[in-house]
Formats: structure tokens, sequence, C-alpha cells
């Protein structure tokens, strides 16, 4: 099959249509098409919904049409969740609507058998024939919280994902907004997407749509497979030379790469070759699940550092050690502070550290600690010797400088180097609140000091392959 | 200075001491004296606390003594928490008085500088002279919730420590109930202890220590130097054929050992010759600070793996793909499941999966999901092709599902393969509050997949050099 170029007003359909159809199952539960109109009237989905369903008349409130053939108006994107062998039809009849967008929820294709199989070659057949895109199928969505567009086939438990400048897409479900919490985050995301078993839309049709999105600033990725190699190293370039680009792939593994055939019914490649076209193309690679969700954050939300050399604050020494070690991994350096700076803090607490600034001392025996801590990290962060931050705080047994930090940290916003945190202390609960608080404000947190290192790392070597470092 | 060769006994005084003196700073705060009565009240501590301090007549309701020569009974242990140049005198009067244990909180000794060596050298040639074993200095002391001995020297926020399996060791107060949320955690501690600037007591001793404490299970340690290579490869060879030894050690680095000997003014390694010494000695080595709270947890409440097949029970296919490329770092295969489960599988739901079980599919579409949900596990647990458990659960939107969940996990107690859960969900609320009750019940709880894979990786390698498994 050759493939299509995609027009970036292709894929605006799936995150911004005025108009959504959504065909098949509107049973009450948990999942399909009921959830998908909930979702999207919970999060002020301002374009019209259509439902269509043969047996159904009216579903929260919206008028149910027997099939789309009869809804009276233009429809940019229909959701399609029938059983497999009903979806080449719906979307001939689709085409024949003019529509030009379609999510296919529905499993039961490639991933699960030769029959399936077959199924999919046919609707992508369709599709081309059409003018029509597909998203999936086998996939749980996308969303567009910006817009309203969170037409979530799993009920998620929440209404709103936080708008933000993250895109993270996938080839699972696993990071669709009833896997993921976005609705207890501090921080945002601009676009997700799951790929499904990708028979049309994939990663690069993705990343080019997501190059040219204002509101992401950077893309994170969770892949098995790479449809086109070469289309890959072209367009990972060209997007990474204007956006961070971060890919978890798994099937590293040849007991993987079988597996992940069956899960997703698409091939894998050689690992080294992938890992070669990432550093190629200036990809990021990323190692855990969770690294997608956090590492993009120093990228969208700080700015990027101007060198390697890394500037420490933490309450204890064991941190500092840790850090550097972990830096090391990166290329960073832990420095010597400037001599201005080092008189600067030797006046403020004797001894307060030359390289790593240890502010477990003071803190145990100064009585305004909060006024020395202020102008610790206003003197930190513009020494002209470091151009990043790792930051530690730790929240006390009753968060009771929780206000205070957030004031210092306020006057902190727009500072010129990247600060990367992580937050510790006896209670869970103010742990949670201040991370939550720091993101809102834009600065991220990192749930291990060793993340905290890699995103500062990770964004010197980006910065470098861009020219930003020194 | 010749090593002193330990006696159980001296090391238990630190542990489980009937009487404790409290030296020093008695100050009202989040610091010092105060706080460690305080600390060891809430706890419920049953044995005799002596606060001593020449300018207080009482606290906390307790008599205050002007120096420890004026208590009239036996003292088990003294916590030091003067200026460094006081501490020589104290602990001179204190083997006057026949103590055997001193906890010396105080800092400014070899971390600090030549004159801190000096008084370090100091205080070791009185301890050693007067048979009396020093923990610290620099130290924020020891914890065994068991007996209420949690003399913490700041302020945590919570009054109880959870008891349970793990011992928690390191070479900084990071792992202190004061910077971990022990009070919050589903599962327990038995021991807690920070070295410090280790002058006396150090790594061997603990691991001999916690080799014949009954409650440890399995003993997790930060290190940033080993004292002495010779008998710390003998004294961790011969605890690991009892007990898993799990360490982190930092220092790894040129630079990061120089500023670790600035820290707590030790000498560090070179790293190579610590990793030679790990795996000689059976040893496993961790890569990240928040693994030292959460990898003992595979060891100290499941049983041993007896091989190396790992089986997935997911809610999604690709956290199955991640855990074959991840488990195969430790050797972690992933088999076919028998024909025996294999069919009982098919009869549950056809295509559940011959491998990775994915109960996805039958989630979204079966009535009584939570029967059929209870068969998987149970058919999947006893296979006799699997050795070990990958268990995903998806908590859903609003924890519908936890009573039932929780009912079936009771149900599986006592079973002889180790489960590894990664817990997962729209909600954090929900989320957390599975961890847990799952915990609680000795499942332990990873938060990443990654780690949960590590988890039963490390424990089926550990296996093996016991002789266990296959």
């Amino acid at each position: 099959m050759p493939h299509r170029n995609p027009e970036r007003s292709d894929l605006n359909a799936f995150f911004d249509p005025r108009s959504i159809a959504v065909i098949g199952s509107l049973k009450e539960g948990f999942f399909g098409g009921y959830v998908v109109i909930k979702s999207l009237l919970n999060a002020g989905f301002k374009g019209e919904i259509f439902p269509v369903n043969p047996s159904y008349k009216e579903i929260w409130g919206l008028k149910v049409y027997p099939s789309i053939k009869d809804v009276p108006q233009k429809i940019d994107l229909v959701l399609i969740i029938t059983g497999a062998r009903s979806v080449p039809g719906i979307l001939r009849e689709c085409i024949e609507k003019g529509v030009k967008a379609a999510i296919v929820v529905s499993d039961g294709f490639a991933e699960r058998d030769e029959e399936g199989k077959r199924l999919q070659v046919e609707i992508v057949l369709i599709a081309r024939q059409g003018n029509l895109r597909i998203i999936g199928p086998n996939t749980a969505g996308v969303a567009n919280p910006s817009k309203g567009v969170i037409p979530n086939p799993y009920e998620m438990g929440y209404k709103k994902v936080k708008e933000g400048a993250i895109a993270i897409c996938a080839q699972t479900g696993m990071i669709n907004p009833q896997a993921f919490p976005y609705g207890d985050l501090g921080y945002g995301v601009s676009k997700i997407c799951d790929f499904g078993n990708k028979a049309d839309v994939d990663e690069c049709d993705i990343m080019e749509y997501l190059e040219n999105d204002p509101a992401t600033k950077a893309i994170a990725l969770y892949l098995e497979s790479i449809k086109d190699g070469q289309r890959f190293l072209k367009v990972s370039k060209k997007v990474t030379s204007k956006k961070p680009v971060l890919i978890l792939k798994s099937g590293r593994t040849e007991q993987g790469a079988h597996i992940s055939a069956s899960h997703t019914g698409s091939l894998a490649q050689d690992d080294r070759i992938f890992d070669a076209a990432c550093r190629q193309s200036g990809v990021i690679r990323l190692n855990t699940f969770r690294e997608l969700f956090e590492l993009p954050k120093i990228f969208a939300y700080q700015p990027l550092p101007k060198g390697n050399r890394l500037g420490i604050i933490t309450f204890t020494g064991a941190v500092g050690v840790l850090a550097i070690d972990e830096g090391a991994k990166y290329g960073l350096s832990v420095p010597l502070l400037s001599p201005g700076t080092r008189k600067k803090l030797d006046a403020i607490f004797p001894g307060l550290g030359k390289r790593i600034v240890d502010i477990g001392p003071p803190m145990a025996v100064v009585n305004d600690y909060m006024s020395i801590y202020s102008e610790i990290l206003n003197t930190v962060t513009v020494d002209p010797c470091i151009d990043s931050i790792l930051n530690v705080i730790w929240t006390g047994p009753s968060g009771e400088f929780m206000e205070e930090y957030l004031k210092i940290y306020r006057g902190l916003q727009g500072n010129r180097k990247p600060i990367a945190s992580w937050v510790y202390g006896p209670r869970v609960h103010y742990v949670n609140e201040m991370t939550c608080q720091l993101e809102d404000m834009g600065f991220p947190v990192f749930p291990d000091i060793e993340m905290a290192i890699k995103a500062l790392g990770k964004a010197s070597q980006y910065a470098k392959t861009k020219g930003g470092n020194r």
C-alpha cells in the first residue's frame, strides 16, 4: 500500500472538530458511546454531537440518529464503537457523507487474528480511496483539552484534563485519561493520542501535526514499532530541530518484539537500528513508562540550559553526592560556585557550601530561616557559573513553610535557568500539595532525585544539539 | 586504630534500651532533645527517659538532671545533642556512669574541618577505651518501632512508624522518619539507622546485628563509602547467605567520591572494586534512592521464586511488552502458560492469552467481571509453568471494585509464588488507597512497572544464588 502524505488539515479534524458523530454502542456502563458523549459534555465541547444507533431515540438529551446518513449537518469526525465486521460498511457511509476523519475504537483487527488482519487491510483501502483518515483501530482515541475534545470511550471519573504544553501519544490506551490521573496533575497536556494498531495515522503523521501545533512544546511518544524507518528518520530529524521529541520504545528484546507484534499487529524492528536512528535524529530516548509523563515537563515548562554546569540546593549532603554521580551520566558537571556567590553565601551562613549548597545546617539553628532560604535561592540561581539547578525541598512535618516557599518560588518565575525540583518529607499529603502547587506555577517536580537530574541532563544535551549550549 | 569486633549485645542497647538519657539542647523547636523526648513519648516507649541539661528543671513532665552523673538509675543509651567540643567530656562522664551505647547527633566533626576530624578521633579513642559504642557523630539516629524506640531529633509530624520486616540503614538522615513518610506507608520497617560519619558503628556492624535480628527479613543500605573492604566482603557474604542485603552506593564517579568525602568525612573507594565485591558476596546493588524503600518489599513480604519464569496479568497489552523487555535484563522469561491453564482461561473468556493474560477485553464487555477476574487470578497463580507474577491493577474511575479486589487478594494470601503489583488509574486517591490496602495485606505495590519487574528479577537472582532456583 502506498504511503499517503498527510496534510495538516487532515489531522486537525481529529483534534479540533466542529461536529462529532458517535457510532455504535450507547449502553450505559463504563465503556462505549454512552461514555464518549458524557466525556465530551463534561469537558465542555462546544461543537455538535450526533449519536448514531438504530435502537435509541435519545441519549444525554441528544437526538440519536439511526444511521449517519440521517444526520442533517456536516460531520468533521466520527468515532466508531461497533463490532469489527460492521466497520467497513460504516466507513463507506461516512465517506459518502463527506467525513474526513474517523477514530475506530473497535478492536478485533490485526491484533486478534487472520480475519482481523484482512479487515484492517480492507478499512485502510476504503479510507484511502475515500480520502478519509483513520486513527486506530483498537484505540482509546484522542484528547484536546483546550477545545473540550475529550471523547474518551472509557469512564475516567473526572471532567477536565488540564490544558498545557505536552503532547503524549502512544501505541496504547495507557496514556488516555481513563488510565492516567490528568485531572489530579499540576501540569497540563496539549494533545493526547492513542494510535492503536496505527493502520493509517502513525507516529510520523502525529509528529508532523504536532510540529506545527502551537500549543505543543514537547512531544512524548510510546512506540512498539516504527512503521517506516526511512520516513521516521526524516520526520523526527525535522521535528526535533523545532521541538524535543521523547520516545519510549518497547520490543527491545526478541521476545518483546514478538509479543508486541501480536499486541497491535505491527512489525517490530531491530532495536539497535532504532537506537541509531534516535541518535542521528536527536530523539531523546526514555527508559521507563513513567518517564513519558515526567521528563517532558522540563522542556515544556522551563527554559533550556545554556550549558552543562549544574548547581545543587539541598537539605542534605547525600542528595548532592547522588546528584553528582547521576549527572555524570548525562555530561553534567557540578562546578565551584563563583567567588561572588561563595562570599554572599558565607555571609548568610558560614559553611553553606562552595559547590553543593546544603541548607540543612542553617535550617536546624537559624531563627528566621525562610528569609535566609529566599536569599540563598536568589543568590544561587543567578550565579554565572551554573546553567541549571537541582532544587531539593523538604516539606516539613506539617507543611508549615508551604506558603512562604510558594511566595519565594513565585518570585523566581521567569528566571532564565531551568530548575528541576525534588520534594520530600514525612507526610505524603504535604509532599503532594507542594508538588501540585509548584507544577501549577511552572516548576516541574520529579518523583525521584535521579529523574530530576536526568531531566536536566537531557535538557542540556538537547540544547547542545540545537546549538544553544556554550 | 584497631578494629573492634562488635558483640551483638552492644548494638542491642541502641535498638532496645530500657533507659535513655537525652543530653543537650531542650529548646522548643523542630530539632533537638525537646523533639527526641516528644518522639519517644509519642511512639509509646516503655522504658525510662532522663533529660540532661543544667538549665532546665522539667520537660514533657519529666525531671531534668543537671548532669548524667546525677541520674540515679542505670542508663542503657545516651543521645548527645550538644556542640561538638562538649562531646568528649560528656562521653567520659557516660563511661564513668557505665553507659555502653551513645548516639552522637551533634555535627561539626570530620565532615566540617580539621578541628572536627581531630575531635572525631578523640571521641572514638575515648569510646574504645571505655568499652562504649558510638553511632554517629552527625546522625539522625535510630528507630525500632516494635519497642517504641523512636528518638528522632527532628520533628516528623506523625507518631508511629509501622512495624515490619525491612531494615533501612544509611550514611544519611534521609532515611529517618523526618524525611520519609513511614507513617503513611502500607508496609513496615524493623529498624532504621543513620550511621552519620560512622566513626565507630559502621555498615558491617549493622549487617552483623541485623543478621541475627529476627524481626528483619531484608536489609537495605545506602552507603557513600566502605570502611574496611576485606571485612565488608566477609560480613556481607555471611549475611546474604541468610537474608538479602540491598545496597545503593553513591560516590561512583570521581567527583561524587570526592564530595562524599567532605559530606561525612569518610574515604570512598574505586567503584569497580565495590561492584566486584557485591557480585562476589551476593549483595543486590540498587540504582536509585527510591529503590532503597521499594525493592526490599518483595523479599520481606513475598516468598522467593523457585525459578525465573514470569507470568503477567494485565489490563493492557503494552505492559506485557514492557515487562518482557525489562524482565530480560534480569534473566526472567515469560513462558507459554501450561495447556491446562490455557484451556481454563479460554473457557473463562476466549482469547485471554497464552502468555500475557490481558484482562482488558473481558473487562469492557462481560457483565460479572469480578468473578471472572477472581477465576483468572486463581488459575494463573497456580500454573506450574510460572514462578512469579506481575500483577497490574486498574483502580477505575471511582474505586468501585476496591472491596471486591481486596476480597480476592485476601484469598491469595499465603500463596507460594511472589506477586509484584503495579496499580494505576485515573484518580490518584484510589491508586493510593489500593496501594496501601494491598501492602497492608503483604502484597507489595511498586511505583513503576519497571521497578515491579526489577523486584521479581532480583528475587529470582537472589533465590538462585541461595540454591532455591531450579
